[in-house]
């Protein structure tokens, strides 16, 4: 325990993901922690907004590769799906806030957030096709969020993508000053707007763009195949053991 | 009778919703009228395009609030997702023209449209969220044009979303000058399409991205349901009798 | 033969469309040759990337008219569909490269590359619906690519796209300049990631947003039905015979 900060800020309860020293980047504990630190926080009526920020600004790195090295099945069980369904479920808004980059799983919790707000230092990649991996859980919420292109020309490049492009893609929905003017400004406005109303919305809108249980048993098992195969696992495993990139092998 | 004047411009039908007392929003009558204007002008081939707009500049504001405090099922009923899905379906090219705001069910309008031609002073947005209803009927039409989230984040947070900023999300085409030259240039492009040849574009173009029967009802049943409950019965009373915005109580 | 030249460049394979005297439009018969240019560059191994150009810059403008006009089905069969469906499928990324125009079927082919990269005077339209045609066949994976209204106002507009707008609605997924440096640095970036794991995204991201067999069913009929009608012949007829343009007529 320990990874996710809880911070009250008025109408709106912030959830800091704080492994600096790891990027934050998660485990599965990790990721476990999150689910738990956000229905506790919506079980608080007075919890009018989720704010999930990452400290430093740095949203979150995705999945610990020493943990996936090791062994256990960090990004290959479906917890971390079922953390980013519950994202788009849970009956209060929540809005990412970055001051930093998204990388792999990170771009994920930012495109099953409600709505994402980010500086314009703040940066997005998916590098997983560099391991021989592919973002197979996040795609399905990236995909709601940009369309099928961005997200796909995303996970075939691998190249990193500015804020104020991210902004274009619909994977932010506002550009924020260093000072997070407008994040400040936009929970305010959502405040406004009924918890319950907000549930509603979900549901709603979860019926005209629905992401089923079909799509996870798919994400969940191609993404623990690819996680096998023996090129997989020697570079994560150059990776921890020598902090050797894929690319430089 | 009279909410919508019809203009003959050329090649183009203009049907202009003309209620500036009530910022033209539409009652249940209003709409019937809406549909009606639209067949006819459709019925007559020397007709190549059909210009909605509204008196004043502004598109719509949606629903008739004081109709609907007395009872009236204006937005609940089915009329105005009709109308929406028979623009998209009527063999006639049909362009909304904005100079002004376009609220709520006017969003709908805009978005079932075939194109969009605004200037730079027009504004987009969906406050249901804050009387606790959703834009249900309107989100279908709204998701086709703009993708999932930037329907989703204007419900979400009932912004306003600038006229560039509608361009960049795909609910505006065009942006037009004062003087509507852009859009004077368009109908006279649209009108070079054979009528035959826009109905079969509407009619194939259906099949990519249907919007069934289903979604009609789920809409319906949705609207209906969040107009009963008392909070919004309250919200839209205390508007109707006292001019007070849901905001301010 | 011969419509269709070969070059290596380092780790792509480079096909160009060399008709210029037709501006680039493909007969069937040339179709097949790039669909089967398209196979021996990807069962190469050393291939990491195949780059699609038009020589001149220009990619592509369609199926021949001359070819229509003699009874062909150059446009009608199927071919052209699975030639798209094919460059979305096949183990190797496929990059376009236009310093040009595309038109009609050239959109197709930019649409259904895995990414787009284009000049500032790079052009995109489907004048289809002017002759009485529909671009049936493009529109699936046009509108993958750009979300439905972008590929319907250029099907009703028949406005041509700037290489900018193209950005915005995503059909181009990187400007780049006339020396195409930016081409040659995303070659570079592409060729880093596995074959093996180029065909897992493809195939991956196709759940996700499928094409299936019936979309290529009506896409085909829809196609063929429109091409039998007098209107189209006499217009085909009059542009191959007389060079006049529908419009013209």
């Amino acid at each position: 325990m320990g990874a996710v900060l809880v911070q009250r800020d008025g109408p709106a309860t912030r959830l800091v993901i704080d492994r600096p020293e790891r990027d934050n980047s998660l485990t599965a504990a990790d990721v476990r922690e999150l689910a738990d630190r956000l229905e506790t926080a919506a079980a608080d009526p007075a919890t009018r907004v989720v704010v999930l920020a990452g400290a430093g600004g740095t949203l979150c790195t995705g999945m610990d590769l020493a943990e996936v090295a090791g062994g256990a099945d960090a990004g290959g069980g479906s917890g971390f799906f079922d953390l980013l369904r519950r994202i788009t479920e849970i009956d209060v808004t929540v809005v990412a806030a970055l001051d930093g980059r998204a990388v792999g799983g990170g771009v994920g919790l930012a495109a099953a957030c409600d709505l994402v707000v980010a500086t314009e230092r703040s940066a997005f990649s998916l590098p997983e096709a560099l391991w021989g991996l592919l973002p197979c859980n996040i795609l399905p919420f990236l995909i709601r969020r940009t369309g099928f292109q961005r997200a796909y020309a995303m996970t075939l490049s691998t190249a990193t993508m500015t804020a104020a492009e991210a902004r274009t893609a619909g994977l932010v929905d506002e550009l924020d000053t260093a000072q997070g003017r407008h994040l400040r400004r936009l929970v305010g406005r959502l405040a406004k707007v009924d918890r319950a109303t907000v549930g509603e919305a979900k549901a709603y809108c979860a019926t005209l763009s629905p992401i089923g249980a079909d799509t996870r048993e798919h994400a969940s098992a191609t993404f623990a195949r690819l996680l096998r195969t023996p090129a997989v696992h020697t570079r994560i495993d150059n990776y921890v053991r020598h902090q050797r990139m894929p690319w430089e092998q």
